[in-house]
């Protein structure tokens, strides 16, 4: 996994998913601290809030870290200047098309990685000029593909279709899996679930300890006809459950989401009317309770070598 | 992999999933003769279609094969007492609880696995008595389990929840997955998608080379008011599609399926009006053609042992 960390500055290939609510600088300080790439989510910042967490995150740790900024961001323009101007060295770009601002970053110096969810999006980040793919799968939490390919079959069509480094993501809590996922050609992995759950983490400690109980099938990827999401099965998704079942179209859908849900769900901890994003891997998680990012990271290097064959 | 070869009698520890319209006395004999398990797949069989292969596999083979039954069978203690009488040695049951049939089997000196697609059921399919189990994740061609639970987390779960060995299945086409899985804990793979495709499946030439020519997303998993199932995109899953987003109900739905797609789909070559059952797994063979299952078989091995680290 020589070209991730080559390209990240990290002593390990693994990226922590830039995750609304979950990773400010305390989270992603921690994971760059500790060898990885940390990066701060965009997502659930006003600009100047995302300004302070950088220069936090930088006072926390002299190792390298990134910002991950949806390209469905209102205030695009303002974000990627301010990303530019506080010398940012990585960008992760997502739920939108790169063309428009690869070229952009990369006249700035600024690293990009772009996440996919398809071989074809993943061609497409590769024409734009992005210096590697995320490849998302189905059991991811959050934000999903339309196309449902699950890590899998995702991670080796991904790695057929680019030359460019392939970092693999959704479903990984483990070094074993990183293990796996390398077999399948990846050069990295992105982990999400695992490190919104860790004390760093800026998640309320409701949602992370209802996340730590979940058993398989706890999760759906629902809201199809708005932007998939993989979320928690609560009061809130039954409605949603419901509503889909009875043919509910896309604007009685926005209503009933309403905003503010997932803030209410992972920030405040409102686990039955939030929105609660995390993956498939959290039934992994079970019985570990909270752990500090340094005890999940040493986890995962020491399982990834247990599982050597 | 040892323990799936000791229990099955095989000299790879891959087993070629039952599979409807697909996987008669050719298919099963070619994948047992090549080294494998080839099953019978009884599902899309009368009882007296089922003697017929029995004997004609018996007759194509020395090496070991099973016979898969879908508990749901219509006809389930006419083809149970066929089997037994028939002198099959391992039976794979799906689609149903492993509780009724298992311990009648076991008395004859059957080997039992049962096909299960959370962890709840594998602990429930151990304790009925069954001798492994296979773990088979959402991206899975055909009939799939209502959790959505993806081979990559579904695999470590079950391994976590049961000491008999544990066979993972879905989304496995190449040899460096059937590595990956091992990694993850399984020490035997299911492959149906695959095989389905060969020259030796009694699938019609049309929908091998249909699915042969697959894209990522061109399977979606639909009809899950009545039982989830893994289609290639059509007319007639865009029907279904249209359907479900308007809130059709379990009967409509049931009517719009009918009687006798999968065979008008899958045996008789009709493309747009057939349900056309295939795993995700496909679109990774695009270009390859329909191939021998020896082909298969050694190109599975050859991989497997490339991908070693």
């Amino acid at each position: 996994m020589n070209r991730i960390n080559q390209l990240l500055g990290t002593r390990h290939p693994v990226v922590q998913g830039g995750m609304v609510w979950c990773s400010g600088w305390r989270l992603a300080s921690a994971v760059s601290q500790a060898g990885g790439l940390g990066l701060l989510g965009a997502g659930s910042m006003h600009p100047e809030t995302l300004r302070e967490h950088i220069r936090r995150c930088r006072q926390a740790t002299q190792a390298p870290f990134g910002v991950n900024i949806p390209l469905m961001y209102p205030q695009i323009e303002e974000i990627m200047q301010l990303v530019a101007d506080e010398g940012v060295r990585i960008v992760f770009t997502s739920a939108g098309s790169p063309a428009k601002w690869t070229g952009w970053l990369k006249e700035r110096g600024i690293t990009v990685v772009h996440v996919v969810s398809s071989s074809r999006f993943a061609r497409k980040a590769e024409e734009a000029g992005v210096d590697a793919v995320v490849a998302e799968g189905f059991e991811a939490g959050g934000h999903n593909g339309r196309e449902e390919t699950t890590t899998l079959c995702l991670v080796p069509a991904v790695c057929s279709a680019v030359s460019i480094p392939v970092i693999a993501a959704g479903g990984i809590a483990t070094g074993r899996a990183i293990r796996a996922m390398q077999i399948l050609g990846a050069e990295g992995v992105q982990i999400g679930t695992r490190f919104a759950l860790t004390e760093e983490s800026s998640a309320s400690e409701a949602f992370k300890l209802r996340c730590l109980d979940l058993n398989e099938g706890d999760t759906m990827l629902m809201l199809k006809k708005l932007a998939p999401a993989r979320l928690v099965k609560n009061a809130f998704s039954d409605q949603v459950r419901t509503a889909e079942a009875a043919g509910a179209s896309e604007e009685e859908l926005r209503q009933l989401l309403g905003r503010g849900r997932a803030k209410l769900g992972i920030f405040e901890g409102e686990l039955e009317e939030g929105e609660l994003e995390i993956g498939q891997a959290a039934s992994q998680l079970r019985g570990k309770g909270i752990q500090t990012v340094a005890q999940v990271m040493r986890e995962l290097i020491d399982d990834y070598n247990a599982s050597a064959q």
